[in-house]
C-alpha cells in the first residue's frame, strides 16, 4: 500500500464512504511487499530494463517455461535463466524463444541489452578449468548491461601474464577472480587495483583443494584491501554485484 | 617513475645528457611501483587526503611511532593505525598526537577528514556483542570520509526491529552487516535493500557457533543476491571497501 | 509383564499353584519391555491409531511386506513406511494396498486417521527445493493425525512473503522449519511465534552449503527461543515430533 | 498498536478529531511490535507472569542493573539474568535485590514464581560434570514457574542406574538429556520415553569431544524419535523450550 | 637367518669352508624375515592352520586366483580373502574352489576350521543396516575358529531389546559392537559387560552421521572402560583382533 | 538382588512369612544392579583385589576424598584416582595416605598389588613427550597388578631404536602405543608383534598435528591387523584395556 | 626484453632513430616475460631437453593435440601430457604419435630421454593400490631424464619388507614416498635415509583415511627431518621436484 | 657395528680367539644402528661438522645441558638446540656456554660453521610476522653451514615488491617461503623461480586463518611446480631440508 492509497483510504473513512471496520481490515491484510520495501516481481517489473532471473537446478523444462511466459506477459523485458543444462534449455527452446549460453549453462528470455555502463567489469580467472564459473559471471553482468573485459588463465605461478594485463585491470571498475585450487589470483589483483575485487572460489583442483574450499579460505584471508568473497562456484552473484557496484553513481 | 620522468630521462638520452649506460641502469633500478600499477606509500601520498593505515597488531609503540611519523613527515595528512590496543595507545600518545577510538581499537594521527561524500554507509549489527567490530568498520568508514549511519542490534530474532528500520537501510549506497551465531543478519538485509551488502561474520557466541565459522558459512550461503563476506572479524576490511563502493561515481 | 499380573503370579506361589523354580525362572524370563516402561510394537498396538513406522531405506520390497503385513495382523491399524522410493513403493502394492506419497517418499498401509488436533501444525520452507523434505515432515504428521498448514518458499531472502504468512505462523501450536543454504529461517521464525519451532536443515545448495551442514550449525545458533533442531533431511523426525508437542495437553 | 487503539485512532479521523495527515504519520510511526505479531518487552509485560530474561554475558553490571530496573519498573514481575559470573552478581546486588544461582550461574530479580505445572520436567546428566548445564536448563525451568525433576549423573555406561529412575522418567512431560563425551544419554532416554527429549550436549571431555560436537553430533544422530538438539552448553534454551512444551494444552 | 643356520654358517668360518669375505657379504644380505620378529607369509604358514589374509578389494580376480593357489601349494590350509564383491567371487570360483559369504563379502579357500575356542565371541549390531560390517566380523572370527554369537539389531534407542541378551553378552570373553548413526551401542555394552568391547563404526546413517564419523568420534568417547575402537566400516579388523584376545590363555 | 536371595524371598512368600504386597514392593525396588549384570561399586567390592577407581578432573579434593575413604571402608582394597593433579593429591595427603605418582598423574589408596600376572604388558612411546600419557597407561596397568616393560621414545623415525627391541615386543602379551604427532609407532609395531596392540594417539606435537586428530586418524587407518585405539590422552583407559587383555585366560 | 635489446633501443634514441614518444611506448608495451625472469613457453624451448608438460584433465583431445603439436614445431623437443585417461589417449593417437604409459595416465610425443643422471631417484610405496600415483611420479622423473627405482608394497605394516631395501633406499639421491592410510611410510624413510624425502599422500583407503587426509596430515607432522609433502595424488609434483633436486649440482 | 669391526670378529672366529657361541651372541647384539643404515648420534659424529639437533619444547634447562655436554663430549663440533625460549636459554648458559638467537628460538653450542656453500638459500616471508618462523630456518640453514638470503615482508598483496627481488629469487638454489593468512606466497615464488620451493606455513593471521590451516591448503594446491610443504610454524624443517637440498653436489 503506497502512501497515497493509504491516504486514500484515510479520507474514505473520514468521508463515511469506507466504515472503520473495513478499514481496520484493509489495514491489516494489506500485505508487507505493498508498503514499498521490498523487492518483489511486480516492483522489479515497474524499474524497466532490470532482468528478473531464475534458478534453473532443480526446476523442470515447464516450470521454467511457465514462469518465465508470466514474467515476459507482465512486461519484464529480459529473463535470466541460470544453471541450466543443454538438454533443459533444448527443451525449453521448443516452446519459448530463447538464447542460450552453454559454457555458461544460461539462458535468456526476452530482449538482450545493449552495453550501456561507462565503466568496465574485468572478469579474470586462474586458470581455464575456472572459466565455466567466470562465464557465469560475465554473461550475467553483460545481461545486466555491464560492459566486460575477459582475461582467462592469467593465474599466479606465472606472474607476468597476469602483470602484462595490468592495463585492463587497473581500467576497471570492479574485478571479478574466480580461482581455484590455492585461489592466490585474488590478492595478486587485489594488491594491483584500487577498485572492488570481487573473488569466486571455484571447485576446480584435486586432493587438499576440497572442492573449493582451499580457494575459498585463502581468498577470505586475503591480505589485500577491497577483496570479498561469494560462495564456491557463484559466478552468478559475483556477475550480479560487480554490476550493482558498477552502476553505483548512475 | 612516472611518465613524465620517463619522457625526460629519455630526452636526456636523446640529449646526450644522459649515457646510455646510466639510462639501462636507472630503467632497471626504477621500482615498479614507480610503473603506475601499484597502490605504494609515495603513490597514495600523491592522491591526498587517502588515509595510509597501519596494523597495530604485532607491532611494538615505538615501530608504529616510526612509521607513522614517516608518513606524516612525507605528506600523507592522515594515519590510521587499526588492532590499537588501549596500552598501546596511550604509550604512542606521549609522542605523537593521536585520537583514539576504543570500541573500535583505531588511532587516527593527522586530520580527521569531514564526511563528504554523498551517500550513507549503513553499518548494521545483529546483537550488542557485534559492536566493535562494527565500530572498526565504522570508524574506518568515517575515517575515510564517508557518512556513516549505524544500526545497531536489530537482529533477525526480533525482525521487526530491523523492519522499523527500513527507511535508513533502503536509503544506504552500502551496507555493512555484522553478526555472530546464525549470520543470518546479511541474508534479511540483502532482501531487502537493492545496494551492495558487505557481510562481516562475528566471532561472537559459543558452542556450535565455532567462533565465526558459523556465521561466515551462513553468510556465504546467503539467498540474497548482492551479498559477499570478508574474514571473520574483519571490521576494517568491510569498512574500507564499503568506502571503496560508496565512493563509486565520484 | 504388568503390575497384575506380577500379583497374580505371587498369589499362584503363595497358593501353591506356582512352584518356586518356576517363579525364579519366569521372573527371570519376564522380557524388560513388559515392565512397562519401553515403546514396543506390541505395547503401541495396545493403544489403538498409534501408527506404526517402517525405516524403508535399505529394506527390500519383501521385507517391508513382510513387516507391514505382520503388524496390520496384529491389530496395528495404520503403518507408515518412510523413505521409501517409487520403484519399492510400485513392487510392494502388487501385493499390499498402500497409499503412496511420492514427494514425501513416504506409503501407508491400513486406515489413513482423520486430522482429530485441535491445534495446527504449520510446516515452513525457505525454498522450493526443501519441499521434499517439508512433504515428509508434512506427511507424517498428517499420518498422525495432526492439522498441518504448509507455508512453502517463504525463504528470508524475501521477509515480506515470510510476514504476509504471519497470521499462520502465529496461530500455530508448533512450527516446522525445513531450510538448506544459510538456513535463517528458523531464526527468523523463532522470534515471530510463542511456539516451539522445529528446525530442520535440508541438504540444498551447492559449495560451502556442505550437503546441509551450514544451516545445520547456522540452527543450532539460532538466536530465538523455543527453536530446536533434528538431523539434516531429518522430515520424519521433525513430524513425529511435531505430533507429539501438538497432542500435548489432548 | 492495539487493535482497540487503531480503531480509537480510526474513529478520530472519522469525526475529524484527527487529521489524516496525522493519522498517516501515526500510522508510519507505529512499531511494528505493535502489530501484534511480535514479543516484545511491552507486549511480554502485559502477559503478566512470564519473566524477561537478560543474557549476562559480556555486559557489565552496570548495563545489567539498569536494564533489569528498567524492567522492574515497567511491570515486568520476574527478572532472569543468565550466563552471569559470581563477581558480577555479588556487584549487582549491592543495588538491586536478586537471588543468585551460582552453579546454573543465574541471578533473579523480583518475585520468583511458585511451580504451577501440571507436568514435570525431567532434568537428566550422563555425569556429574554436566551439572552445571543442567542447572541452567532446571533454574531456568523452575523461575518460568515448571516442576521439575533432577536426575544427575545416570550415564548410559552404567545402564542399571538410568533404568532404576524409569518411572521417573516415564512420568515426565518433557526431558532435557545434558551429557557430554559420546553424548548416548539422549537416545537411550529416547528410546524409553513417550514425550519430546530436547538432548543438550556438553563441553565436557577432552581429546576427541572436541568441546562437545561429538555429543552434539551424536544427539542429532539419535536413532530415538522425539528427540531434538539445542547448542552446546545451552541449558538455558533447553530449559526455556522444555517450559514451553511443559506448559502446552494449559 | 634362523639360529641354526647362523651357527652353521659360523661354522664354516671357523674350519675355513667360508672366507670371511663372503660371511661378511651373508650376513649383510640376510633378509631381516630370517631373523624371526616377523610375521611373513613363510613364518606363518609353520604355524598350521592360522589363515592367510587376501584384501580382495582392487585386485583382479586372477591376481586373487594367483596368490591364493600360491598359498596354498605353500601349505597354507585356510585362505581368507575380505572385500570380495559377488562378481569376482563367481570369477574365480570356475577356477578354484572357494566358499563365498556374500553378505560379509568374503571368500575361502581351502579347508574351514571347526570353531574350537572355549570362549564365545559376540557381535552385536544396533540395527539392520549395520549388519554386513558385523559378518564381516563374525565370519573372519569363525574362519579363525571362533565360536561366535550373533546379537544384531539391539540398538540402545529400545535399551529393552538389548537388555534382554545380557546373560549372551555377559558371557561373552570379547564383543564387537558395530553400529553407525550415534554409535552408542559400544558404550551401553561396555557399561554391561566385564571383557574387551572392540567398538566398529559403521558408515551408516544420513545427515550428520558424516559416513560413520559421528559413530567413530562417539565410540572413542565412550565412557565404558574396556572399549577400543578400530576404523570405519573394518569389520575384519574388528574379527581379527576379537579372535586374537578370545584365543589369549589357550 | 542375587538368585539365592531371590529363591529365599519366593520361599518366605510361599510360606505366608512375606505379604504379597510387601513382594511386590520388593521386587520392585530391587536395584538392577543386584540382578547381576552391571558392573557395581558392591559387585565390585566383592570380587577382591580388583581396583576401584575415581576420576578425579573436576572434583574437590573433599569429594576424592570423601569417596575414597567411603570404598576403603566397604571393603575396597585398593583405590586408584585419576588426573589427579600435584596440589590436590598433596591436599588429599593431608588426610588420607596416598601415594602419588606424579607423571602419571595418579594416586592410590589402600593396598598396592604385587604384580601377578603371567604375561607382560609392554608400554611403548614415540617421543619423551608422550611419557606421560604412557606413565598413567603404565601406572594404571601396574596398579591393577600387571607386570609392565617400559620402552619410551622408540619413535618410527629411527627405527633401529624400535628394533633393537624387538625381543621385548615380541614377547609382550599386549602392547600399548602412545604416540603424537604422526602416529605411525602403532602400525610398525602392530606388524612386528602377534599380539593385541592398544594405540594411544597423543596431543603432542603442534601445527597440523591438531592437538592429537593426525595421530588418532593415523592410528585407525593402521594397516596392521590386531590394533585398535582408545582416545587422545587416554592412558587410563588404555592400561585399563591391556590389563583385562593380559588377564584373559587366568 | 633482453638486456642488448634495451640497449640497442636506448641507441636508436640516442640516435634519433627512435623518437622519444615511440620509445615510451615500447618501454610500457614490453611484456613482463620479455624480462628474463619467467619460465615460459618460449624461455622453456630455449632450453632444449626441458620438456613442456600439458595437464590433460578438462582439455578435449582436439585442445591437446593443438597445444603439442604447436610445442613441437617450436622446438620442443618432449611433450609431456599428465592426467590423461586412455580414451582421450587412443583419440590423439589418430592424429599424434605419441606414447601412453597407462598406469601413469602420461602421454608423451617428441623424444624420450635417456636416463643421464648420476643420481637416482627412488620411488617407493606402501602398498599395491598406492602403484598408480607413484608410477605419475617415476613416469615424469624418467620422461625428465632421471635414472629411477621402484620400490612398491613395502608398507610399514611389515617393516621387514622396507628394511630389505635399505640399500636402494640409502643410494637415493631423492626418494618419493607415496602412501595412503596412515602414510607413515614417509617417517620410516625419512628415518633411514640422508637425502630429501618427498612424501605423496594418496587417496587410498576407506573410512577414517578421508581420501588421503590422514596420510596429508601424517606426513607433515613427520618426525623425521627432511621430509616435504606435496598435495594428495600429486604424482606428477612430486616427481617433477624429485627430478628438480636430483639434478642439484649437475 | 662398522664393517671393520664385523671383520674382526669373523677374523676372530676363524682363528678360534672367538667362540662361535661367543659369535652368534654378539651378532644377536649388535644394535642395528652399528649395521650402517641409520642416522645415529655417532654415526653423526664421524661425519665431523655435521651439527646435531636437540629439540628444546619440553625438556628442562638440565635435561638439555646434560645432552648437549654429551654431543660435545663425544666430539660433535656443534650442537643445535631448537624451540628454545629465553628463559631457559638464559638458565642454560650459566652452566654451557652457548650462542643464543632470540627471534629464531635456537642456541647453539660448540663452533658456529662459516658458510661454506657456492650456492644460497633465500628466506622469504609474507609479512613482518612470519619472521620468526622464517629466522628458525635461517639460522638453522646457517648453523648449518648455508649461505642465506632474508627478503622478508614481500607478501603478495604488493606484487611490485616481491618483482623488486627477482634477481634475489632467480639465483636461489632453494627458496624457502613462509606465509601465513592466504599463503600465496609460495606458489607466485613458485612461478618465478626454476628452483625447489620450500613452503612453510605460518600460524599468523586471524578468523578463517585458522592457526595456519589456509596458508596450509593454499600450499598444498599450488599450481606452480616444484613447491613442497611442511608442518604450520615448522621454521627448523624448512631450514634443514634447505640445506640437504643447497648441498646437493658437492
Amino acid at each position: 500500500m503506497k502512501k497515497t492509497e493509504l491516504r486514500n483510504m484515510l479520507e474514505q473513512v473520514a468521508s463515511g464512504a469506507l466504515s472503520i471496520d473495513d478499514a481496520v481490515l484493509k489495514l491489516k491484510a494489506a500485505p508487507f511487499n505493498d508498503l514499498g520495501f521490498a523487492k518483489t516481481d511486480t516492483h522489479r517489473a515497474i524499474r524497466q530494463g532490470v532482468a528478473e532471473v531464475i534458478y534453473g537446478e532443480g526446476k523442470t523444462p515447464e516450470q521454467i517455461e511457465h514462469i518465465a511466459s508470466d514474467l515476459l506477459a507482465n512486461g519484464q523485458k529480459t529473463v535470466i535463466i541460470t544453471r541450466l543444462n543443454a538438454e533443459k534449455a533444448a527443451e525449453i527452446k521448443k516452446n519459448i524463444d530463447i538464447v542460450y549460453y552453454e559454457i555458461a549453462r544460461i539462458g535468456v528470455a526476452g530482449e538482450i541489452p545493449e552495453p550501456d555502463t561507462k565503466g568496465c567489469i574485468v572478469i579474470a580467472t586462474g586458470g581455464t578449468s575456472d572459466i565455466q564459473v567466470a562465464e557465469e559471471a560475465a554473461t550475467t553482468a553483460l545481461l545486466l548491461g555491464n560492459r566486460v573485459t575477459r582475461l582467462y588463465d592469467i593465474g599466479v605461478s606465472g606472474i607476468h601474464r597476469l602483470l602484462s594485463f595490468k592495463e585492463e585491470l587497473m581500467s576497471a571498475r570492479v574485478v571479478v577472480a574466480a580461482a581455484g585450487m590455492e585461489g592466490a589470483l585474488a590478492s595478486v589483483i587485489g594488491g594491483l587495483v584500487d577498485c572492488p575485487v570481487i573473488a569466486v572460489p571455484t571447485s576446480v583442483g584435486y586432493g587438499a583443494s576440497f572442492g573449493g574450499i582451499t580457494a575459498l579460505l585463502s581468498m577470505l584471508n586475503s591480505c589485500a584491501s577491497g577483496v570479498s568473497v561469494v560462495n564456491i562456484d557463484n559466478g552468478f552473484g559475483a556477475g550480479y554485484l560487480a554490476s550493482m557496484i558498477n552502476r553505483m553513481g548512475e
